[in-house]
């Protein structure tokens, strides 16, 4: 595969991502990254061989893939360094959660090799140090290619993923964001306001002292990056905020139903929700 | 403890209690469900040793303690029965996920002998297939005394609790509500409505083929007994529906942050709730 490659944003999904390809490859890895103390990190656990915290330096290491793992809202920034920085030849692409415009932005400064990708795969862990070899194997890679998109240059990203053993899927970047706005960006929606409200309720007991098994599963992701998932509200607020619309309204009839004491009402709602719940697993 | 112990409702709440008391002490265990299905299941995994649909049927099997482990809005008719069938000394107690009024009404009707329980543990399972013997263990029980509740009643059931391994705990009855109402019922209910959005976006797209690790992690509890929850929803309304405002409120306040562009609204937003979330753990 590649011989050279660089990762943008040395952090935990980066850092996985590296250690994956490490695995499988006989390779150099270039990491860029704007905190010298991950990059500190990343050499001491041999993450990456390289690093620098300027993307000009890939002009000495002169990479064949450029992997971008920084939150979404740096990219075309980082797209417009990679131009100046990378040969003509070398693909880019990323692990970002949002694509639709983003995908035709990077496009208009990178050309036809950039290679949109998102891995469904992830936690609410932070930091290269919680990097892990395994994070995507079996997982759905979603591919999101555009007309323009070098055939070469995606069969390529394709293959990649393929080799590190995730099940990979081609999709529409629009479609892409309007699918994971709701299934992915809204639950962590709303998983954040559901802290908030327990914070709120708290003025009058401290309720974080009574955390059930389930409340913890259900609010793990609310423990992810801010930064991250500030930059996926921002870049797919359209889909997320129709998503969240919608929830607001699927809650609001509950509400009602619970309001009047609608007993055969809920009992309907609540045996919707779970019979279709239970046929996702 | 209790030779004779009685179980109303032999599902996967009152099978794992029974599963529970049995390994530790030598007793006689008799189940009472309005499913016979569910009492040949039982008898056959031995989890009880007899059964009957009709709670009458206890006054030949004469037990030390009831347990009570049906939907909660089941409980003042079975109070009810219970009061012809089972001799004076007999305590009550339950496992019920709501308390406040309800254990007012359960007084009024059986008298001072009834003790409220509340065990926080449980999954989105049902039935007495699934029962399991640990399921209790080192997780808190809420014991929900009144002032009336007679001493020796809360003590035997409260030792009852720490034998099986439960991190006894006293709250008053209406506190009990507003807690659980907040930290177990809102995030039920959020959870039964983010499937309902999910199926109703799914009119453009069907969603459901889409589930990530965080999804299924975040909707598991959806796939809850509908009757139960529907009966908690129905007796703990006024606090489930307080809990719900506010978190409508602070999914607005996300959505108003996101509709703005409000990038450092939205990042203030997140990093509290992250810093919040990981105070849990």
């Amino acid at each position: 595969m590649f011989e050279k490659i660089a990762v943008i944003g040395v952090g935990f999904m980066g850092g996985s991502f590296a250690l994956a390809y490490r695995e499988l490859f006989d390779c150099k890895i270039f990491g860029v990254d704007i905190k010298p103390e991950a990059l500190r990190k990343a050499k001491d656990l041999r993450i990456i061989d390289e690093g620098s915290t300027r993307i000009e330096d890939l002009r000495i290491f002169e990479p064949h893939l450029v992997i971008m793992a920084t939150p979404v809202r740096t990219f075309p920034s980082i797209a417009k360094g990679l131009r100046l920085s990378i040969a003509q030849g070398c693909i880019v692409s990323d692990l970002g959660s949002v694509k639709g415009d983003l995908v035709y932005r990077m496009e208009e400064i990178l050309g036809n090799r950039f290679v949109g990708g998102h891995p469904i795969a992830g936690t609410e862990k932070a930091g290269v140090e919680h990097a892990t070899r395994n994070l995507f194997k079996d997982k759905r890679f979603i591919l999101t290619p555009t007309p323009n998109t070098d055939p070469q240059a995606k069969e390529s990203v394709k293959k990649l993923w393929e080799r590190i053993g995730s099940l990979v899927e081609e999709m529409d970047p629009h479609l892409h964001d309007f699918v994971f706005g709701a299934v992915s960006h809204l639950p962590h929606a709303v998983a954040f306001a559901l802290i908030h409200t327990i914070d709120e309720l708290s003025k009058e007991v401290n309720l974080f002292k009574y955390p059930g098994a389930g409340f913890k599963d259900f609010t793990r992701i609310a423990a992810s990056d801010p930064i991250m998932w500030r930059d996926i509200f921002m870049e797919n607020s359209k889909e997320v905020l129709k998503a969240m619309s919608v929830f607001a309204e699927s809650l609001a009839k509950l509400k009602g139903l619970i309001e009047t004491g609608n007993e055969k009402g809920i009992e309907e709602y609540l045996r919707h929700a779970s019979s279709k719940r239970k046929g996702i697993d």
